[in-house]
Parts: C-alpha cells; structure tokens; sequence
C-alpha cells in the first residue's frame, strides 16, 4: 500500500507534487524550503511558484494527492479475505519499513505535529485518521457478514488498531532502535485472535 | 501521576524550569522564545540567560527534571494492586485531560517531532520510553509473582500499552474531535482481559 505514489506524474501539478515528495523524503520538513522544491523539479522552478504560494500549500496538495490515492486503492480492494485484509494493514503499520520509505514516515511525524498550531493540517490529519479508520472498520464489517469474525464493535477495533499504528509511527520515528514493534505487532494480533476472529477460522 | 510539576520550586534553577513549563503550556513549542521564558521567570530575566544558553537546553532540561520526578513517584509507588495500577496507567494515557494539561500534551507531541531530526531530543524520548516502559513492565511482573496475573510476556504487554498511549496521545493533539479515545480504552482492557488477567480476579 502506498509504495507507488509519484512513479509516473502524468502533469506538471503531478510533476511538482512528485518533487515536493522527493524533496520532503531528502530533506524532511524543518529543512524544507520551496526553492529545495523547485530545483528538484524538471522544469522551470518558476512553475512552482506560480502554483503554490508557501511550502505548506505544496505540502498540504501533496498529503491531500497521496491520501486520494490511497483511497481510490482502498474503494478498488476486495473484501474476499477479511482476515488477510486486516493482517495486512497491521503489517503496513508495524512491519518493516523499507530504507526510502522511512525518512517520509518520519516527515509525517513532522507533518502531523504541524496540527497542533495549524488548522489545515489539522483537518488534513482528521481526514486522514478517517479514511484509515474507515477502511479497518469496513473490512472488519466484512468478515462480520461472512460470518468470520465475531459481532464485535468495528469502529472501537479499527480505532484502536489505528491508535497504535499511529503511536508505532512516533515512536519508530522518534526514539533509538529500542522500539520492539515485533511485540506491539504480537499483542495487536493476540487482541484480533480474542475479540476478533472467531477460532479456527484462519 | 504528574500533574503536580513545579508546585513548589526550591530554588532558581527550579523557579527558571517552572518558568519554561508554564510558558510551554501557554505558547507551545512554535511560539516559544527565551525572551517569553525571562518574562514568565519571578526573578531576572538575565538569571535565565546565564544559565542556559538556547531555549532547546531549557526545554530539555525542563523534560529531564519531569521525567525525574515521575521516576521518583514510581520508585514509591507500590505493587500491592498490579490490576489496579496498570488500570490507573491506562485511564492516564487514554482517559480524559484536564484542560491545563491538554495543551502540554499537544506541546510534547511539537516536541517529540524535534526528535526526528535532533539527538538530544531523541536521546530524551528513548529514554522517557523505556521509563514509561520498565514500569507498566514492572507492574506485570508484580502481578505474576502474585498469582493474579497470566504467564505473559511483560515486556511485549508494556510496549503495547505504551505505544498506543502515544498513538492517543498524537491523535488527540492532531486531530479535530473526532477521535473516539473510549474505544481505544476498551480496546486496551479487552487486551488485558484476554492476555494479562486472570479471569476473576477483579
């Protein structure tokens, strides 16, 4: 999920979005300023600020392209395995992190404590919690209907699954390798075994 | 736990942390300068000059001399009740926040974003973790050796609890109301119901 984004920018919004990407996974976002942008974008850097007034308003496109993405990858999903669903998006948010993908996930921590002060990321965040809450809930809904999983409360799973991913997003980005994420991703599964999946039924 | 910092500062250098902790709550990280810490401090603006020299030393000085201080309150505390302390551990990570506290927290989620792209801020938060870590651990442990607690793994329950109490804690601070800390609350009690007690031993 989500390891796809800016392959191949199809226009110059696309274009500059992919380069505010690759800039903010260089540079992260205290270093970040528009002209590292425009450099690293193909064509005129003047583009760039023709566009976008600060480096927030790129930033702030850029999250919102990425989330729509991500949303039209999730509307595309097949609901077929609920479990396999749901092991899934534990493992994208406490598995490994490829190399080139872990400086971006530091930077949302970054991004992310923007909203404490700012009230467009503020809201940006708030979407973004909804559509990852949304879419464990929709798939717990799933192995509910098929008769799976037990008749638990989805959104009370879903947003304790997304609390903790969200906390393993801060703490891997924010603390020395002392973070056993192995063990958060044992318990996570150990609370979808009890109040989840009904037994034998991997 | 913590909600009596700086009740009482001894002395100036206990007067000038006291002073940064006060100006954290009120302005956050963004809007914090040396200059509103002199004005917030009792006694000469040039006291505080002297001592530190920029305002992320006064800054982290302030969250060593916190995190002493709960360390002394958890030496102190006793295991009597394991059920009962990681019951209050829990209710304090995802409980409700008095509002003189809520904007600390928002404060340390600005706050432990430096640690993505600053070492001593990173230095500070492993080892705050590993703190909040060791006890909820602690606790576990105590409840084993009591009998009332299930052979678990200590270690993997603590970093479960501790890693979705920074997830709430990042949520909460980032997000418009929506975030349903409740559920959450149920979520890490089902945890424990399922995997740390044993069953009737409320």
């Amino acid at each position: 999920m989500g390891d796809d984004f800016f392959v191949d920018p199809e226009d110059t919004r696309e274009q500059i979005l992919a380069a505010t990407y690759r800039t903010l996974c260089e540079r992260g976002y205290a270093n970040l300023t528009i002209s590292a942008i425009g450099e690293e974008f193909e064509k005129s850097p003047s583009l760039v600020y023709r566009h976008y007034d600060s480096k927030d308003d790129l930033v702030l496109a850029c999250l919102r392209y990425m989330l729509e993405d991500f949303e039209t990858q999730l509307t595309e999903a097949d609901f077929e395995d609920p479990r396999g669903r749901l092991e899934e998006f534990v493992g994208w948010g406490l598995g490994d992190v490829p190399s080139e993908q872990r400086r971006f996930v530091s930077t949302l921590v970054e991004l992310r404590s923007q909203a404490v002060h700012d009230e467009a990321y503020r809201a940006h965040f708030t979407r973004s919690d909804e559509v990852f809450v949304g879419y464990a809930a929709d798939v717990i809904r799933a192995g509910i209907d098929r008769g799976t999983f037990r008749e638990c409360d989805p959104e009370r799973v879903a947003e304790t699954l997304v609390t903790t991913m969200s906390g393993a997003m801060l703490r891997r980005s924010t603390c020395e390798s002392t973070v056993c994420l192995e063990g958060v991703r044992n318990g996570l599964e150990g609370l979808l075994e009890s109040q989840v999946y009904k037994p034998n039924t991997a």
